[in-house]
């Protein structure tokens, strides 16, 4: 029989141990911070109805939707039409971001709290290029505010995701902050006209990379004229080395009395917030950052790290998205956190503390009924230890190895001479330490051990 | 515009905050006692590669796979083929069960343990008819152990299993055990052709329901003659109001010497197990249990609880699936407890203790500037509460109104007095106390109504 590949699919993972582990560190800081903030937990099915996803995320959003495929009636009739492509095939997909189904959510049930705040860590699924910290299969870790258009609401997201990322470790993060009005006054400050805005956007996005003259060119390549180019450049090479007061003076005096002038005072006020939040120093204003999604309506933000490519997460104000889906507009404004790009920053940088990793205790035994090594293991479990069982006879030293190579701290030996006296012979991996002593005084030390090599664990 | 419907796709669930609070309690205990037992965490991708998981689960189990339609190329050439159907437009799907993914990795992953012992706790997905307790997406909680034939094992998996039901409160289940050896065994003793075995089975099976004359009537219709399946019928009559040793004498009176002699005295040395474990008194032997699934080579289990009909969760040994996918044989096995039926009996039974469900504290305000009250949050959330702030202006009434709604406890309120006297306003909303006090001793009086309100919470 030819086998089949065990590899999970392309782009996809499987975690083991160690890496559900620090996946659950990582996000149980991620929960406690998001609930410290009075957000409430949501969960939505992996699968959504086509028509609630289809033509949220723009173009290539649509094409990296995974489909379902029809079943059953449903599939023949599918097959037996004549012009078939992939509309007649499915109509539902996975879950491609948070932020939509929340919309969804947040339109069907009537009762929620007014200034209904949820956090939802959950997976998400895009049939994108896998690349380095990029995968088909990944978790988004989101917070939203909706009911509000208080810019208290883009300052608590900031805070949470801030609070986060320093109880995590990190120290050098920064929150860019922008606002999608503020951009469309400065694109109109340089007699761009609005169709051209979004093209605008994608030139003066690769500042950083291509350079000024690298973005004239492309900017004229756009279709944008050359005096427009260069008042647009002009406008925006204010970012490096300045601060936001010096930014929003250079701003302010090119734009003019309106919604883009409003968004920039907006904005500073953000600022001073953000200065009374566990944001305070890891916020910056930053003209040139233009999130993708076309939902955004005010501020928007992105989390940004010294030596990685790409953000550890990004967000916004989305006013319109809600009222989509419902009878009626709800305000909202969002953050989300990507779980695996904080995971590769955290690997790269070492900065996991010491996770326990499975048992704390690895029972051994020879000469001895199984009901008694069952015994035994129940009654060092309700003594609050984590305890693996050697299932299969083999000699002691073997035994003790396999506990080595588990990683396992302790180990606890039960032979026929224990037995008949009562008796546990414990014994401490790393400090070659062993002891025979009465039951109850074994299980008092092994538990002692365990407390002092992880003092905070519950 | 029409709007979309904002309904989940049917069979799947929106998990509202109270919801996930819940599922989140039980999933807890269920980690803390997997974890107790030893078992590490496992996650795999929700897609498999559909060769791994085609012919796995029967006929049936092909048809309720989730497939993921081909994208792009693949999907173009698909379309072009001439005698196109499912097969070509689809090579990934929805995982289906805990159980494959887990042999696919004991097969790919060479360093695992030798006796690797995994819990996962992930949701599946199955296109079944949705019904009582049965949906489309559901979280799945398994332990497996792997590398080993022990009879340990079996016993290991349902002590985790029975633990986890003890600590939920549940007392009145019982753990069914038989062996898929021991029934083919009785089946053979009953001069019944192995090829009508599955046929005797799923009739047997209906005993409970259609009483010894409707098992009758339909092993005739299975093709079984009248005095063979007499014979069957007088075998497996033997189950109610009898206890272990009884049912085994009955049995063994009746099976020749042979491998379904043996499996009977191994359940019965498993029975004896499992009383030194937290199973103890909650397992009995019930040759009539015939688990579905065909992967299962010898000792089968069965959670049944009172007035549910259908089980909360079972298992099984399988000593050949891993094989399947891997060079060698690795003998395993394991138990799954389905969560939403424990969800749905611990709902009927009002067996939820009180969960706290959001915020501890509503942050109240009027005429103090933003930066102020969230400093005050800052203040509140470092001293280990969790806070919600009110992100408009508004009467304090209709705040304290809000608090109510929402099912907060406990209310700050901040004025422009109490700022300007280094104050703040607490509310106990339970009690109606309401105290103003310098703001330290606010925050430890908050600090303290939260103890005494919830004194188990870290």
């Amino acid at each position: 029989m030819s086998k089949t590949s065990t590899k999970p699919p392309s782009g996809m993972r499987d975690f083991l141990p160690l890496d559900v582990i620090r996946r659950q560190h990582v996000t149980d800081v991620i929960r406690s911070v998001y609930e410290a903030h009075g957000f409430l937990p949501l969960e939505t099915p992996a699968i959504e109805n086509l028509n609630v996803l289809l033509g949220k995320y723009g173009a290539e959003g649509d094409q990296l939707l995974y489909r379902i495929l029809h079943r059953r009636d449903a599939l023949t009739r599918a097959l037996e039409s004549d012009d078939l492509d992939q509309s007649k095939l499915a109509d539902q997909g996975l879950r491609y971001d948070l932020t939509i189904p929340l919309a969804r959510v947040r339109a069907q049930y009537q009762d929620l709290p007014r200034y209904f705040k949820r956090y939802q860590i959950q997976p998400v699924w895009r049939a994108d290029r896998p690349g380095r910290g990029r995968f088909r299969e990944f978790y988004q870790c989101d917070v939203d505010i909706t009911g509000t258009k208080s810019a208290l609401a883009e300052a608590e997201v900031c805070s949470a995701v801030a609070q986060v990322l320093l109880q995590l470790g990190f120290d050098n993060f920064q929150i860019r902050i922008n606002s999608r009005v503020l951009l469309s006054g400065l694109i109109a400050a340089a007699n761009i006209p609005p169709e051209l805005e979004e093209s605008a956007l994608i030139a003066i996005d690769k500042l950083d990379k291509i350079g000024p003259e690298g973005v004239l060119k492309e900017l004229n390549q756009r279709g944008i004229e050359s005096q427009a180019a260069a008042s647009l450049l002009e406008i925006f090479e204010c970012e490096s080395a300045r601060d936001d007061t010096d930014i929003a003076t250079h701003l302010a005096a090119r734009l003019a009395d309106g919604p883009g002038r409003a968004a920039l005072d907006e904005l500073l006020e953000l600022s001073r917030m953000l200065e009374c939040t566990p944001a305070a120093g890891h916020h910056r204003l930053s003209p040139t950052l233009a999130r993708g999604l076309g939902y955004y309506t005010g501020p928007i933000f992105e989390i940004e790290v010294d030596d990685l490519a790409g953000s550890l997460g990004g967000g916004g104000r989305y006013d319109n998205l809600i009222g989509m889906f419902g009878k009626q507009e709800v305000p909202a404004v969002g953050f989300s956190i990507g779980l695996e790009r904080i995971l590769l920053v955290m690997e790269e940088r070492e900065m996991f503390p010491a996770l326990g990793a499975g048992a704390d205790v690895l029972l051994c035994w020879s000469d001895v009924e199984s009901g008694e090594l069952l015994s035994l293991a129940r009654e060092l479990r309700a003594a609050g230890l984590k305890v693996e069982l050697i299932p299969e006879a083999a000699k002691l030293k073997k035994q003790l190895a396999y506990a080595d190579n588990a990683g396992t701290a302790f180990a606890a030996i039960l032979g026929a001479d224990e037995q008949a006296a009562g008796e546990l012979t414990v014994k401490h991996l790393a400090q070659r330490e062993q002891e025979r002593l009465p039951r109850a005084d074994a299980i008092e030390t092994l538990c002692r051990w365990r407390t002092e090599a992880a003092p905070d664990r519950p």
